[in-house]
């Protein structure tokens, strides 16, 4: 078959991929070289990093630590900013909207997710492609889904080493998304600077929300979707929320959570909450009050480390795992209580 | 001054009190003793036993694990049933109905809770000492509230244990109380054979239902606050659920689950929410379910135990102790990594 130019394109277009995968997998294999990617902003490198921070592999996790390593610490002035809502609330219509906002002012932005529930439903939040079809076409955007069939803890971690290498990749604004379930709030606000609760006029779920503690983690509140209709019931929300947001005690920072309303689908609003963001994050960094806040996350980093890590060496022992399943199988055949084939394995592992 | 005979009446009666409570003192000592006195049903040294599993103290524990493997077993027959509902939805109401009407019956019924807010938020589910006034007063009714200020594993694990003392000493219903935040319904759904969700027609809270997987685990929906003018809407809102419920993919033991209206505070309904309860033990008895149910919850409980127990021995580890401070101080002030700090701390306890 006679070979068209186009063809002979596309032959070399694939060589030249080949050869790029190539050199790709070989960086992969050295934590020192990929880290130096990253820091160039090489989002390839970026990418096979978080792959790395995911993998269950214990050699892949102690190349991602190496690369961990070698990129924390290297961005300063960034800002990290959790967003919550309960579904339906259009959380990823307002990170595309903030996001193209900030992309167009010059900053580069990287969007994780936590979703401990995205190994059970099969699904996850970031995860479907036709969510936020804009800003995945931005070059100075980066989006990456939840990693998926992992505990509460796990996710977190990982969340929290992607972060350290999407900021030494040059990317100075974080947004972490995560869905109103479960404890997943209270691990997202433990690594960010700024926590944002995105609400529904009317939706209901106030006394919820205050219960479970979130509204007292909020530093903003966002009335979404106030537009046609609904523009009048948003105000009047926003009037009720500053209200509720009295009640709690003033936070340690003196910082007073700010309500406003946006409509994401029209693009209003957004640049108000951009210029709360940042009024937060100045005021804070000048009274050292952020510095800290973020010493403190890293403390409880070590510590979620040592849990996870703990459970990792138990099970991963020789003895533990010749032994377990027989106990396992003498608790469900009642020859013996749980408690005690507890703490027959755990002297096991001494 | 002269002593009136009621004034000596008082001094004996005092003095019978004293010698009790040390008789109580020396027995708390022995876990053998407390261990057969819970067996006889005597509710004081159940008290005392769940006191045990509560402390933190390791010497408390050891002998709260002596008690517990001496009454493990000693009950058969019994019935776990977990009892979830956003605040509002009249849980208190509820159980105090539900188990005034199995009291009434010949049943003795314990009621637990599970809830990890309490710590937080100062206040208990149950702690409430003017909720549950008329049970409270039942000779066949024990009540306890959350233990406070821990983790949800640990008032998971705390709870587990108590059931097994409330059977021992003869407590044939077991009720689980939680309220609807975090995965505290998770830890419950996983220790009890009925798991029973609350509901109000029209709360608007269906949606978070579903996502959070509180529909999925309920073998039972109760609209409760059927009466007066929202009786319509309540059975309404049970047709409705019947229907969403049909929605979920079968459950693995067959069962389909039921949807029934509830006025607590006029006691309607509740005959027919223990008949459910009944019919569902009794059909999934003589399928062995039940029993592989248990004996799965079994299996949890020592992976859970051995969680707890791993973080415990780390950080009482002497060389852990020395370190730690130290190494978090130094992630605090930058000079370190979380990471490298967690496994030079991980090293410390090899």
């Amino acid at each position: 078959m006679d070979k068209t130019p186009s063809n002979a394109d596309d032959f070399n277009t694939n060589r030249e991929a080949i050869a790029r995968i190539r050199q790709l997998r070989k960086a992969a294999a050295n934590p020192e070289e990929l880290a130096r990617k990253i820091k160039e902003g090489d989002r390839v490198a970026l990418s096979r990093g978080i792959t790395l921070i995911e993998s269950r592999n214990n050699e892949h996790r102690e190349k991602a630590r190496l690369i961990i390593e070698k990129c924390i610490g290297a961005a300063t002035g960034t800002v990290r900013i959790g967003i919550t809502g309960v579904p339906g609330v259009g959380k990823s219509t307002f990170i595309e909207s903030l996001g193209k906002h900030l992309t167009e002012q010059g900053h580069r932005v990287a969007v994780l997710a936590v979703d401990p529930t995205s190994g059970v439903s099969g699904g996850s939040i970031l995860g479907d492609k036709t969510r936020m079809q804009q800003l995945v076409l931005e070059s100075n955007a980066f989006i990456r889904p939840s990693p998926a069939g992992d505990s509460l803890g796990g996710v977190a971690r990982k969340t929290r080493e992607a972060i350290i290498l999407c900021e030494a990749a040059g990317f100075d604004v974080i947004i972490i998304e995560t869905v109103g379930v479960g404890q997943s709030e209270t691990a997202v606000h433990s690594m960010v600077d700024f926590f944002l609760l995105l609400k529904l006029a009317g939706a209901g779920d106030e006394l919820q929300g205050i219960k479970r503690g979130i509204m007292e983690m909020a530093d903003g509140v966002v009335i979404n979707k106030a537009d046609g209709d609904n523009l009048k019931r948003a105000q009047k929300a926003r009037v009720e929320f500053k209200r509720a947001l009295h009640l709690f005690p003033p936070k340690d920072n003196g910082w007073t959570p700010e309500v406003l309303t946006t409509s994401a689908l029209k693009h209003e609003g957004i640049t108000e909450v951009w210029d709360l963001i940042r009024k937060y994050v100045e005021e804070n960094q000048k009274s050292g009050w952020l510095q800290s806040k973020r010493a403190g996350q890293n403390r409880q980093w070590v510590l979620q480390t040592i849990d996870e890590q703990l459970k990792l060496r138990f099970y991963q022992d020789p003895a533990v795992k010749a032994a377990l399943e027989e106990q396992l199988r003498l608790v469900e055949t009642h020859q013996t209580s749980p408690i005690t084939a507890a703490h027959i394995l755990l002297d096991l592992s001494r």
